[in-house]
């Protein structure tokens, strides 16, 4: 009887959609497994059509959020026990979209706040302005003690090329903004460097940086396995769509 | 006013999760695309508990249906237009899946046939031991008058090497299994060769053969593209999640 112990996962995702496929990857990665069966179930709303984030931040508008609730409840209705969005920018929205179901939902701030160390450092942050301007990912580290240094406006703006370079798969200039970024945060005191958009880590894979970098989207893929795979003694109990999918296992 | 049409995509995947992966990059790889927006809306069901498709083929019993009918469901509510399952073993079960939904379900081996042109060929068949048994590509290829070479039980096994590597990520055997069971095949004769389970892009990927395949998958990702794109003039008349979706992004 096989009767591997699997919480379904809900990723709300499309944000952009390689930035999804990269997340899942990074699941897969982040699980012992020796064959299909130990992987983690996973449901994913990947839906690209939702409206640019960092431009309604920029805005002041609201427009993403309506588009993002469809499919948390899409999530919901599939029986999702945990929702992980891989989309920094889109956490801008978190507190709205938490209070809105009774599924538990990750934050990514908190995911890589439960993962840095106990030593102190200064974390440079690499994250579209939307995020920077939203001001979560300061508020998670600095809970921790950690310091955090924000990039200059210039530095920002080749971020920004960095991230959009990989958004139309221009993977030689994303590195190239993307090492130029990362040198001027170490240059003025990081220690390390969080890439906290889900395009940077494609822009730093296979650069000299890459040893300098705390991706968040592994961050969250680790807290996503050990959320599905946990041993839940009391899991028969509750009423779960994955505990049915696991019944017709045995 | 964003307008990009498309309509939502439901993977049914799982089987194994990687290929699930690979097929969402390839849908991604095949969408003309300038900005996030213009890519194909998916829902992907990829719940590896699915019980082992060929061992349930070659002991004849029926235990993966009821699973993959459940993920069926899953994205019928979901809003799917269209299914599409990244595992050709699982083809196997297509007619009854097909049969109990109204919801058009996409055939690899069409979507393959589709694609395969209009020269006379010998096509060697590489897929699990339950494909082959299976006989559906023999069946939807033969009718488009290509002649299929089906590997010797030796060459078989060789091929059931490579994909069982590709699932315990080990690719340097992957790798030399797939080289080695593709020379046989166009020694025997064959013009091409159709990686007919989702494990084989990944071990040829790379390797000399690559040229000498044609990847099942990439034919599914096209047509998905396809279909998710296609202009549809009576689109706004129809009840569809997408559309409501569309309709927030004006």
């Amino acid at each position: 009887m096989q009767m591997a112990m699997r919480r379904l996962v809900g990723v709300l995702g499309g944000m952009g959609p390689l930035a999804t496929v990269d997340f899942m990857q990074k699941v897969i990665a982040a699980t012992p497994a020796t064959c299909d069966q130990d992987h983690v179930p996973l449901i994913v709303y990947s839906v690209p059509q939702i409206p640019d984030r960092v431009s309604a931040i920029v805005a002041g508008t609201d427009e993403p959020f309506q588009a993002i609730l469809q499919g948390l409840r899409c999530l919901e209705q599939a029986g999702a026990r945990l929702i992980a969005m891989p989309c920094n920018t889109a956490h801008a929205w978190y507190d709205r979209l938490a209070a809105s179901t009774s599924v538990e939902m990750l934050h990514m701030a908190d995911a890589v706040r439960q993962r840095v160390g106990g030593r102190q450092e200064t974390i440079g942050l690499m994250a579209t302005y939307g995020t920077v301007r939203a001001g979560f990912y300061q508020r998670y580290l600095t809970s921790v003690e950690r310091t955090v240094l924000l990039p200059t406006a210039d530095v920002q703006a080749v971020i920004g090329k960095a991230i959009a370079a990989v958004k139309v798969n221009d993977m030689s200039h994303a590195r190239q903004h993307m090492v130029a970024a990362a040198e001027a945060l170490l240059h003025a005191g990081a220690d390390r460097l969080l890439l906290a958009c889900t395009e940077l880590p494609l822009a730093a894979a296979s650069t000299a940086i890459q040893d300098r970098c705390l991706d968040a989207t592994v961050c969250l893929a680790e807290a996503c396995v050990a959320f599905s795979t946990r041993v839940q003694p009391h899991l028969s109990e509750e009423p779960d769509v994955w505990t049915s999918v696991g019944s017709r296992i045995s």
